[in-house]
């Protein structure tokens, strides 16, 4: 017997018809919004992500030396691919560029609740736009996402901030720090220690003092008195581009689902203005469930035209745990239209009537055990048949099929040549 | 600039609609029969390959050792993942188990013409039946999925043979045959030159004699004659089950999509049974499209207690080639409902509007990059919008927003309030 890998899952079907349900729902609110599929390949040469996503995506790679001697790694996230796509093809995308995919991707990390090693993501991204609407739209689309899965403005936030805010406050307070381990050690601050977080930013190049003043800065929503606080055109100007885009979420209709919070910084280096993460109201979920944000930068890392981005990633396991907390995690369950019971010769007739109810789009289970009819019955019942149609031997003769409600139990026979006749969907009552 | 790996593919959202649309198609077929989706890993331990799938797969497999020490393998097909499933919950799963699942493998082999090193399968199986429907169920899908594809009887047939009629003759021929190792050969025949076929023939332990004394053999649609030439119990129980499995297919009304072929024998080592593979009418593509069969063994090899299956895996890449041979191939194009144009400060009224279109399940675009009225229509172009919503800053003083018929050209005036109002999906028509 062999045994599955640790962090890798297997969905049975009652699992998997509630995960289906929520990346339909994912992606439909997405197609809403224009955004279009892509597909995208599962390897990628790993300097792709030495290069660009920074040391602690590096560290979890699974990575390997294919028979052709490629230095190689399983995605880790969709970001690079996508960026190396958009350079692909720059001259001929017509821009805003909108696309989405639904994936699996994979880090070497220590499991935990909601964190797997291979684990799924919905990316939604905009590129080509550098404008607030563009983040606007990012927003609103993964405050969609939420509510179309049945999350009120109670039970989710989406905490959002500036990287230009962050990084220039931070030069504002000692401009020989390492701005990047710097925005690391902030985005570690809320899982950490203080006192271990102030390391951080120790070895980021602030004193301990320092660090203190940037906790106080991070601690306000008083935007105007950080602009004050820096004096620089940089700070300025990220403190106006966040207000635009809440302005524009405002008129988006999805401001009420975000909260100003320049503690949230995002762990990825590509990040370059607004991101945000999503947070369970409730505290419950100490984690954050997913996050998003702008990295205009990224195409033009790597060789492609100057070409702004912004993109959110909605997880498929933080984001079960947030439904299941809030109790609107989709049924775990099958649901079949009818089964077409065998009794005794009647293969060909019971499949003439399976194949027409299929015609009609219907789940349809037929015997294919030549079982017995108290065996067919009970398999009826455990893939929840809502309507059993029985093809008897005798009742053949007498030219009529059983239609069985399964539910009530009333059953009631019928002409062969009347079912499933022109009706649609024909039930018990349709007959009784 | 980094490039996409060799043998792998970038889907951008033209071709990836086309594919989703096959996919869907395929996924739809398999509901409406009562399979129900899985989620499977990317990776599995490479032992189990080893193991249970035959050299000609483990030459090919993508490998390497994980940080904790673990030889994985990305899996290259489906079956001995589902295996493996069944077997860890064979008590708590109702019999017939029947599972489908849409998702990439890989292979380190040399691309060519409809085959990558990265390929999307839909497999679909049935656990738990040795009975001739489940068989003849599998073909019914296979043939269902491909006329709910657009492809007719004219355009595509399954080659039927059974693995113990091949295995049975050959060892009538010459009882210290290597089974295994002759059945791959058979498998390639069709591929490869006769003197080429005959070597492997007598790689395997036959005489060149015999060797031709098998190729007549095969050459037969006349099962008795075969039952009658090896006069042994495997042969003549292999032709009933053979026959027994076309007439349930005739019953389920797609016997006429098979043909009988004992030269179609299935490279893999697991097959037991009936065995088909996908052929294109034509003769256009001379490979196999997909195929399927009986792999009876599989679960008890796994350490499962004894437990029949028999399935069928439709490739995407190859069946796309005969989807675009037989011009059956779904449109690569974007289709977009409304683009909502804002032009001067509206763009609360156009958000507002946009939002009520999608709350009606409508794809809506709006601008999200500070347009142009020019460059917006023009986008709304080049996303094939049916409308375009106008709101214009004059229009809006006088409570009125422009709706356009994008292939018309024709536009009208509508009050604001009236627009969606209560209609579902308003376009040019219900106004002018």
């Amino acid at each position: 017997m062999y045994d599955r890998l640790k962090g890798f899952r297997d969905f049975y079907p009652d699992e998997m018809s509630a995960r289906r349900a929520l990346i339909d729902s994912l992606e439909d609110t997405a197609r809403r919004y224009g955004f279009r599929e892509v597909g995208t390949p599962a390897l990628e040469r790993t300097e792709m992500y030495v290069d660009k996503s920074g040391e602690e995506i590096v560290e979890e790679l699974y990575t390997f030396t294919d028979k052709g001697g490629r230095e190689l790694a399983l995605a880790p996230e969709l970001t690079p691919t996508v960026a190396r796509m958009v350079v692909a093809k720059q001259q001929e995308l017509a821009k805003p560029i909108k696309w989405f995919s639904t994936r699996p991707f994979w880090r070497y990390e220590e499991p935990q609740q909601g964190r797997f090693r291979e684990f799924y993501q919905t990316n939604v991204d905009i590129f080509g736009s550098a404008e607030p609407e563009a983040d606007a739209e990012i927003l609103a689309y993964a405050a969609d996402a939420m509510t179309d899965l049945g999350l009120s403005a109670d039970e989710f936030e989406f905490r959002v901030s500036h990287r230009d805010i962050l990084g220039g406050l931070l030069e504002a307070v000692d401009s020989a720090v390492d701005v990047r381990a710097a925005i690391r050690a902030v985005d570690k601050s809320a899982k950490i220690e203080t006192a271990e977080y102030h390391d951080l930013l120790h070895e980021a190049g602030l004193t301990y003092d320092e660090a203190e003043t940037v906790d106080d800065l991070l601690d306000t929503d008083d935007l105007s008195a950080l602009t004050d606080f820096a004096g620089t055109d940089r700070v300025a100007n990220a403190v106006e581009n966040l207000q635009a885009v809440l302005a524009a979420a405002e008129d988006y209709g999805v401001r009420e689902y975000t909260t100003l919070s320049l503690e949230t910084a995002r762990g990825l280096d590509y990040y370059t203005g607004v991101v945000f993460e999503c947070f369970d109201s409730t505290g419950e979920i100490s984690r954050a469930v997913f996050g998003g944000g702008r990295y205009d930068d990224l195409i033009e890392s790597f060789g492609g035209q100057p070409t702004p981005a912004v993109g959110v990633a909605p997880g498929l396991a933080p984001l079960s745990l947030l439904l299941q907390r809030a109790d609107v995690w989709p049924e775990e369950s099958l649901s079949t239209d009818y089964y077409v019971l065998q009794v005794g010769d009647t293969r060909d007739v019971a499949a003439a009537t399976a194949r027409d109810l299929r015609a009609r789009g219907h789940v349809v289970e037929t015997d294919v055990s030549d079982r017995s009819f108290g065996a067919q019955l009970e398999y009826a019942d455990a893939i929840n048949a809502e309507t059993t149609v029985i093809v008897g031997e005798r009742d053949l003769a007498n030219g009529e099929l059983t239609i069985k409600d399964m539910v009530s139990g009333d059953q009631v026979a019928v002409p062969v040549e009347d079912f499933p006749g022109d009706r649609e969907a024909p039930r018990y009552e349709d007959f009784a």
